[in-house]
C-alpha cells in the first residue's frame, strides 16, 4: 500500500484555516451523535517514528468533548501485560458504547516494532495477523467503527526531524537507540510496515494513509477520515444494517469524489511530459523484443506462470502496449484475454470465476486486457454491485492475486494513464480514421463524463491493491513510445528478478 | 469437534423408511426452488475412508433433478493441476446460480491426505487454511450455499470395512496402501482432521457431523442436514439478506429442537448411573486436593496459567465442585468468577470484554462458574442476541480461547450432566431446606420448561467449540462424589500433562 502514495502533499495555511473552521465543528457534532446512537469509535495512530503521532492527536481531541474518549498510549509490554494473552491489554481498554478510545500505537506494535526488534518469532506471525484481524472483525461485527490512521513520512524527512529533536536537551529522551536504528534500516521497516497494511487492510477496518510530510495537510486529511467514517457508521446505523455490512445498490454519491484530500496516489503526479524519440523507441523495442522472446522461453523450461493485467483510461493505449509485449513471444506460450462485460454464463457465477478460469497453466502467460478490477471501477461507479460488494473487493482481490504469487507467477498491473486533452485527441483521431472508427463508441463518451469519479475510485483502487507481491505501474502515457517501452522494461526487469530468486530458492 | 460425537446412532428399518419418504420429495421441491430462486449450492462430502461417501453421494442424488447438479470426485491433482494454483481446480468447478455442485472429496483434500502423506509442507499449513477460508467466505458472500458433510466412523470399523472390501476380489482395487496406512495411524489421521474441522467449522460455512457407523441413519441426517440449510438459504433469500448475514432477533423456533436426528454429542448417552462410595470419594478427595495444591504451586513457579469454565444444568453440581476444586488452593493464586446477566458497564460492551477482564495472570488460576457460553444458549434460546450473533459466536469463542492456549494457558470447561429427574429432586431439596432456599428462584423453574430447546443448543455447542485445545468434559453429575472426582481427577492429569509438555519445549 505504501509503493503508491504521494508524499508531497501539502496545504497552505489559508486553506487549512477556512477547512478547520468546518471541519471542528462537523467532528463536534458527529462524536456527540455517536455517543447518542450508541456507536463505540476506536482510533487508531500507527506510522513511522516523528511522523507526528503525538501531535497529531492532541490537535484532533481539541475537537473533541473530554468526557467522552479516552487516549492510550501503547508502550512496550510491562511484566503483568507479558504475562496475558497479547491482546488482553486491548480487550480491556475497550471503548463502551457511547465512548471513544484513541490509540497512539496499537495491536499493531507487535507485527511492527516487536517483529523488528526480533522479539516476535517469524513463525508465529501469520497467527499474529489472524489473532489482530479476528479481535478487529469480532468488534466490527458488534458494531464498532475501527478508524486505523497510518502516517507516513520518508526515512530523509525522519532523520531530519530526529535531528531537530536530539539537538535540543529537553527534547533529546524523546528518541531512542531504537528509533535511530529504524531511521538506518528504514526499508527492512518500512517493508514490514507494508505488509502488515495488506494484511489487515479489510472493509470492515480499513487503513486510510495520511501523508504527514505536511503537517497541515496531515490534521485534515485525518479530520476528514474520521468525520467521513462516522457519517458512514451513522448511515449504517440509521438502515438498521450490522456495522459490517452494507447493502444497498446506490452508486457511490458525486460528493464522495469531490474532496481531493483524501486522494492518497501518486496518479495526479504522473509526469506526463515524458516521451521517448523515435530511433531510441525503434531501438529499445528490439532489444526488449528480444529479450522477452529469450525470457519466454527460459519461464516456459523453469515453469514459471506469469499474469500481466492491463487497465488504464479509455485510449490510454492498452491494446498498443499489448501488442507490442506480444509480438516476438511464441504464441503457444501466451494468450491475450479482453474481458468485456460479463456473458450470460459468468453473470450466473461469482465475478471473479471468469478470471480464475484463465489463470496460467506453469510456464505460460497470461495477459488480461481490462481485469477483475472491472468490480472497483466501472461496477462501483456505475452501480452494478453494492457498496459492500465493492468495498470487500479489494480483500478478496488481493487474497487472489496473493494465491497466484504463492503458487509462483509473476504478477504485475499497469494502469495506462493519459490526460483529459490527450484522451479528447485520441477520441476525435479515432473518430475521423475510417480505419479506427471501430474503437470508439458513444458509451466512450459517457465514460468521459465520469471522468471525476473514475479518478476517485482509480486513486483508491491503486493504494489498497498495490502490493509487494502484485505491484501496480503507473505508465505514464501521453507519449506512446515512451508508454509501450516502459511497459516492456517493467516486464523484462520483473523477469529477471523472478529468475535470480529462483536461482536462490529452486524449491 | 470429534471429541464429543456419539457414534453409536443408529436408525430401525421402519424408521428410516417412514423418514426418507418425506425427505426425498421435499428435497426434490427444494432443489427446484433453490434453482427458481437462483441460489448456488455447494455440497461436500469429507470424512474417513470406507465411510460410505460413494455411497451416500449417490444415495442423495437419488431425490434430485439431474440436470441440476454435477458430481466431482477429486482424486490427486493431475499434472495439469499441479501447474496452476492449487484453488484453481475448484473455482473451474463453480456452480452457476442454478446449479448444485457435490463434492466427493475436495479442496480438503490439501490439508488432509496432501498433509498426512507429506505432500505439503507444515510451514504453509496455516496458508492452506487461510486461503480455504478466503475462498469459501468469498462464496458465501456472494450467495452461494455451503453444505460441508463430515463423515465419521471409528477405526476399529474402518479396518472391518477395508477387510470386507478387500476380502472380494472385484472391490479389492477400492482399499489403496494409503487407505491402509491411516487406518494404521488412524488417531494421527484423525488429529489431522479434527484440527481442519477447528480451523474452518465458520458460521458462513459450517460442518455437519454425519455418524456413518448406520448407514440408514447417516443418510437420514444427510437428507436432513441438506434440506435444513436449503430452507435457511431461502429464508435468508426471501428476508433480502445477504446470505452470510442473518439480522433477526427472533429465538430459534421450538421446531428446530424436536429432531433427535441432528444431534451430535454424547450428551444423551452420559451414564448418570456412575457413583462413587463415601469412603473412596473422601479418600481421592483428599489425595487430589493435595496434588493440586502442589501442582498449583508448580504451574505458579513456572508461570503457566489455568483457565476452567463451569457450565451444566440448574442444580447441576457446579458450586460444590468449583468447592472441592479450590479448597486446599492458595488463595492468592486463584479466583472464582460468578457469571451472572450483565450488568449496566458490561451491557455496553463486547459480550466477551468482561471475560476478558477476567484472564488469569500467568501462574494464576481462574475459575468462571458460567461463562462466555451463555452467549450460545440462555441468549440464543431467550432471543437476547441475534442468530447470527449467537452463529458466529461459536468462531468468536473458539478463537479466544485458542488465544489463550497459545499464550500457554491450560484451558478446560466443564459440562455438568444430571437428568431432568434428579434436577426436580435437588430443586424440591432447595426449596424444604431453609439453608438452601436462596439458591432456587423462580426463573429455575421457568428455564426448567425450556429444557429440550438447551438440550439442542447445548448439543450444538459441545460439539463446535469442543477443540483439542480446549475440551469440554462431560461430567456425569447425578451422583455428587463422582462428580467433584472426576472434575478433580481431570484437571489433575491436565495439569500433568501441561508440565510434560513444559519440560520437552521450555521456550
Amino acid at each position: 500500500m505504501l509503493e503508491q502514495i504521494d508524499l508531497t502533499k501539502s496545504m497552505s495555511k489559508e486553506d487549512y484555516r477556512k477547512r478547520m473552521d468546518a471541519l471542528e465543528p462537523e467532528l463536534s457534532r458527529l462524536q456527540r451523535e455517536c455517543k447518542a446512537q450508541h456507536i463505540p469509535v476506536i482510533i487508531v495512530f500507527e506510522g513511522f517514528g516523528a511522523a507526528g503521532k503525538g501531535y497529531q492527536i492532541s490537535r484532533l481531541i481539541r475537537a473533541l468533548d473530554p468526557r467522552g474518549f479516552y487516549v492510550y498510549s501503547i508502550g512496550p509490554e510491562s511484566t503483568d501485560e507479558m504475562m496475558h494473552p497479547f491482546l488482553w491489554r486491548f480487550w480491556t481498554k475497550l471503548p463502551s458504547t457511547t465512548q471513544m478510545a484513541i490509540f497512539d500505537r496499537s495491536w499493531y506494535r507487535k507485527v511492527l516494532i516487536d517483529r523488528f526488534d526480533g522479539v516476535i518469532r517469524e513463525s508465529r506471525l501469520l497467527s499474529y495477523y489472524n489473532e489482530i484481524n479476528a479481535f478487529e472483525r469480532q468488534l466490527a461485527a458488534d458494531g464498532t467503527v475501527i478508524i486505523k490512521l497510518f502516517l507516513c513520512i520518508d526515512k530523509k524527512e525522519q532523520k531530519k526531524r530526529f535531528k531537530r529533536l536530539t539537538d535540543v536537551p529537553s527534547s533529546a529522551w524523546r528518541v531512542s537507540e531504537e528509533d535511530l536504528q529504524r531511521n538506518k534500516e528504514f526499508d527492512r521497516y518500512k517493508a514490514m510496515n507494508d505488509e502488515m497494511l495488506e494484511q489487515t487492510d479489510k472493509a470492515y477496518a480499513p487503513w486510510t494513509i495520511i501523508e504527514s510530510m505536511d503537517r497541515s495537510f496531515a490534521t485534515v486529511k485525518i479530520y476528514t477520515a474520521v468525520i467521513e467514517a462516522l457519517k458512514a457508521a451513522l448511515r449504517r446505523k440509521a438502515e438498521g444494517a450490522a456495522a459490517d455490512t452494507v447493502v444497498s445498490v446506490v452508486p457511490t454519491p458525486a460528493s464522495e469524489y469531490s474532496d481531493e484530500v483524501l486522494r492518497t496516489s501518486s496518479l495526479k503526479k504522473t509526469d506526463l511530459s515524458l516521451s521517448l524519440g523515435r530511433e531510441e523507441y525503434r531501438r529499445e523495442l528490439k532489444r526488449l523484443q528480444n529479450r522477452i522472446a529469450d525470457l519466454h522461453g527460459e519461464f516456459y523450461r523453469r515453469r514459471i506462470p506469469v499474469i500481466l493485467g492491463f487497465e488504464g483510461w479509455d485510449a490510454g493505449g492498452k491494446g498498443g502496449a499489448i501488442k507490442r509485449l506480444t509480438e516476438k513471444m511464441d504464441p503457444r506460450g501466451y494468450r491475450v484475454h479482453p474481458t468485456a462485460s460479463p456473458n450470460d454464463l459468468e453473470k450466473v457465477h461469482h465475478y471473479l470465476w471468469r478470471f480464475w478460469k484463465s489463470v496460467p497453466k506453469d510456464g505460460h502467460i497470461a495477459i488480461f486486457d481490462r481485469t477483475w478490477y472491472g468490480r472497483v471501477m466501472v461496477e462501483r461507479i456505475e452501480g452494478f454491485c453494492t457498496r459492500e460488494e465493492w468495498q470487500r473487493a479489494y480483500s478478496e482481490i488481493n487474497e487472489m492475486e496473493k494465491q497466484f504469487v504463492e503458487h509462483g507467477a509473476v504478477v504485475l498491473k499497469f494502469w495506462m494513464q493519459i490526460d483529459k486533452d490527450e484522451q479528447e485527441r485520441r477520441f476525435k483521431e479515432r473518430m475521423e480514421n475510417p480505419e479506427k472508427q471501430w474503437k470508439i463508441t458513444d458509451e466512450d463518451w459517457r465514460n468521459r463524463e465520469k471522468w471525476d469519479a473514475y479518478e476517485h475510485a482509480v486513486d483508491e483502487m491503486l493504494v489498497r491493491t498495490s502490493t509487494m507481491a502484485a505491484p501496480w505501474i503507473i505508465v505514464e502515457g501521453n507519449d506512446k513510445y515512451y508508454a509501450r517501452i516502459k511497459v516492456l522494461r517493467t516486464v523484462v526487469d520483473a523477469m529477471e528478478q523472478r529468475l535470480v530468486r529462483y536461482r536462490d530458492n529452486t524449491d
